[in-house]
């Protein structure tokens, strides 16, 4: 294998790939400068168009089984390696989506696969552990080393679960038995409490909401489902609850230039979360609590100021809902900060912090008092201090960012709203169809992106996603760009 | 580690524990014989109270980040073997609950920790496949070589999800889109379904139901939540759909002594079902889809003959309503058949069967008219053809429902309603109180044990759980009820 990693033909593949030496009118980046990753490659490499042969014939194979209308490609995840994807056909791509943002630190890191192979780290697998009643002794040392390392500012408490609809479901839950114990003054229900819960009924339970955005992506469960408003698709067909759902606010990029316009556009959006708060208690559903992505990841790679979310939590606050920041997406780091509320500057952000994806286990920080009733299982594994490549993250997003800006200016009929927190970033495209022919050349030239929003491309590297992978990205980015100009 | 296993010592200790030579009034079950299989201990070996020491002062730890309302003990997974499992104070216990059910072949079987081990599979853990989209090579030939060689009669198709919420939630929304396409006569959506779905809003969002049965226990998430109904505390200030409810049949065992009362029984019930899908489709809230478990597990391992479950399959086509069995607790081989709805002996039994646990992944199988929309993420392991355990489970099974049999007969204050399939077996204690006491001091001798229902006892031992396991369950089980009687 490592004799496969570095050798000259992939230096020779890479500067043909990359075209190096055929600059015409493309985007010069700084030279792709190599402190190379020891584990990793040295660049992409295509040997056939993408879905390859083997791809083609392995998804009409896949078909018979499963509905196979979001296949991609099929990959060799052996043979990937850091930030590159290597598919069946032998093509190997940089890769800026991650699986949806969910590879913190590169394919096969060394790192994790060693903790994955240490025995006992392997009996979780083995042995599935129903932690809520029997967890391993290491755990609560686990927790604490680990998840709790990183906790939120004012949450000392975590609740681990399998997934990200899991972790939103059951903060979910938290939130309405909080805000059900709250209305009660106590925590014991009444016999009619009880029995009309078996039945699905009021009071045991009862008509509480949860206020969502539109353009927000929570999970596909019912429950999350009713607050996920990205895409019809996703909803279609499945019956929901009567829930309030406020306008996310539309601003313009960069932020620091639109401060009035976009100023204003956020207090329309509050004082519509504030009728509907209203609204909806007289309609005798009161909103038990607010869920919001800290950037709209799933629906456009929306942002929002943080004089909107400090202002959103005291909404909360005021009218006693429960605040819920879904850092499903945004959480583990690409953003520059390990959390993206932490841009915020807030001592006390939220009641609740749902994860999942980059931290490898599902879950929800929450303040002591929305302690939850159950526990769950748990996909248990914990990598280590991210400090380090926190600094990596901020440094890659700032050279990317620029990048776009950039190529923004450059291309001004092609590309807008560049905007971005660490390598969290997103760029709008003229259109729909233009950015689909954009990722599949892109793809064509080795580099792997994905779409969000009607309009977006997102980018999602792995936390070892160094300078030189942007440089690298942004050469091939330019020449595909110039091919749509 | 190997060292620690067999030697004279544990059986020595074996002895003392299982008090071998001191039979007085117990039931004296066939010797133990030992055909042991090598990775195992010879039996149990306690040390201590449970929970220990050890087990306290983690739980301590752990009640600082969690509730730890349900925390039994803490657990050494290292050092658990096949039925085994050992605490962190160093008690070893034969486990017949195995992590409520999920413990297919025993702890740390050497096959498993030989797939885990594998590097290509331990590339699913470091590299967390988004499988709807990028999928493994080798992903179609796994699931026709493991999922598929175990489908469901009439089933071809089969859809990978990460927990048993996640398998009963998509199933539902896999049936709630049938049954939109089957009443639009095509797919196709009209605008006004496009935008009202967005808003949580009929058309879009159509009022359909899922008819479930009092007692049953289908997950937590909001979705599942809703056809929950086996204890008050899982559903509790959670807002639900207006859902109907049936009565499940509360029959008489052993099941052959009472045909003609268990039959009027399940008639009664039967009748319910219609008339509730009528009333249903008249309030306008039409019932997409029925489900039910082939032995309602967490509700008391309520059983019903194959005649009900025929009958209700056929309603269930009668109606127009998808036929959804839920074996995420059944599946899997406690049962002595391979899925216990195989019982019935129907060709057709289902529309959907939706499995976890044992499995080691979740999912659900279905026709193809179900096929659903949208892939997910997967724990992706299976192990190999289970034909011989199959016929280990039923010999067990056997042996240990004459036991409990026997048992009832001679403790007929005490005990009652002896019922399973397979090993998938459970037993009514006179009251809660009594069986609380009995979970207790058969802990205390080394034999772990999982209760259900309001005074029941269930059997859920792994798949290699032998009938010399179960004589020394037979032996301990007879000693604690001696002191009860």
């Amino acid at each position: 294998m490592a004799t496969s990693l570095l050798s000259r033909q992939l230096v020779l593949s890479l500067q043909q790939n990359l075209r190096l030496t055929a600059p015409g009118c493309r985007y010069v980046s700084k030279a792709a400068a190599k402190t190379q990753v020891e584990f990793e490659y040295d660049g992409p490499s295509m040997k056939t168009e993408v879905p390859g042969p083997r791809s083609k014939e392995l998804t009409k194979q896949l078909g018979e089984i499963q509905n196979v209308g979001a296949i991609n490609f099929f990959c060799n995840y052996e043979e990937s390696r850091g930030n590159y994807l290597v598919d069946v056909d032998g093509n190997r791509m940089l890769d800026v989506y991650t699986q949806i943002s969910s590879i913190p630190i590169g394919y096969n890191h060394p790192s994790l696969i060693k903790v994955m192979s240490n025995p006992n780290n392997m009996s979780a697998f083995v042995n599935r552990p129903a932690l809520g009643i029997m967890p391993p002794e290491n755990f609560p040392e686990k927790l604490a080393e680990s998840l709790l390392s990183v906790a939120p500012s004012g949450m000392s408490r975590v609740q681990t679960m399998a997934c990200g609809s899991c972790s939103n479901e059951n903060a979910y839950k938290a939130m309405f038995i909080w805000y059900r114990n709250k209305e009660r003054g106590h925590n014991n229900p009444s016999d009619e409490d009880m029995s009309s819960c078996m039945i699905n009924q009021s009071p045991g339970c009862p008509d509480f909401s949860i206020l969502s955005f539109m353009g927000g992506f929570h999970g596909r469960t019912m429950g999350c489902l009713a607050t996920t408003h990205s895409k019809a698709i996703h909803k279609l067909d499945v019956p929901s609850f009567d829930w309030p759902i406020a306008p996310f606010p539309k601003l313009k990029y960069p932020l620091e230039e639109f401060t009035r316009e976009n100023a204003q556009e956020e207090a329309r959006c509050l004082e519509e979360v504030e009728d509907l708060i209203v609204q909806w208690r007289q309609k005798g559903r009161p909103v038990a609590g607010i869920v919001i992505e800290p950037i709209q990841a799933e629906g456009g790679d929306n942002h929002a100021t943080p004089d909107f979310f400090k202002k959103l939590r005291n909404i909360a606050r005021k009218h006693g809902s429960a605040f819920h920041v879904d850092e499903v997406q945004t959480g583990g780091g690409a953003t520059g900060k390990f959390w993206a509320h932490e841009h915020w500057g807030m001592d006390d952000p939220a009641d609740i912090v749902s994860f999942s994806k980059k931290m490898l286990t599902g879950g929800y920080y929450h303040k002591d008092e929305l302690q939850a009733d159950k526990a769950y299982r748990i996909f248990n594994t914990w990598m280590g201090d991210p400090e380090n490549l926190l600094e990596e993250v901020t440094r890659s997003g700032k050279t990317l960012l620029q990048g776009l800006y950039q190529l923004q200016d450059q291309y001004p009929n092609l590309l807008s709203s560049a905007r971005g927190q660490g390598t969290f970033c997103a760029i709008d495209i003229r259109d729909d169809a233009t950015r689909n022919s954009i990722l599949l050349k892109a793809r064509d030239k080795g580099v792997l992106l994905g779409g969000c929003g009607d309009r977006s491309i997102r980018f999602r590297p792995a936390l070892v996603f160094k300078e030189y992978h942007v440089h690298m990205f942004l050469n091939v980015f330019s020449d595909v760009l110039a091919e749509h100009n």
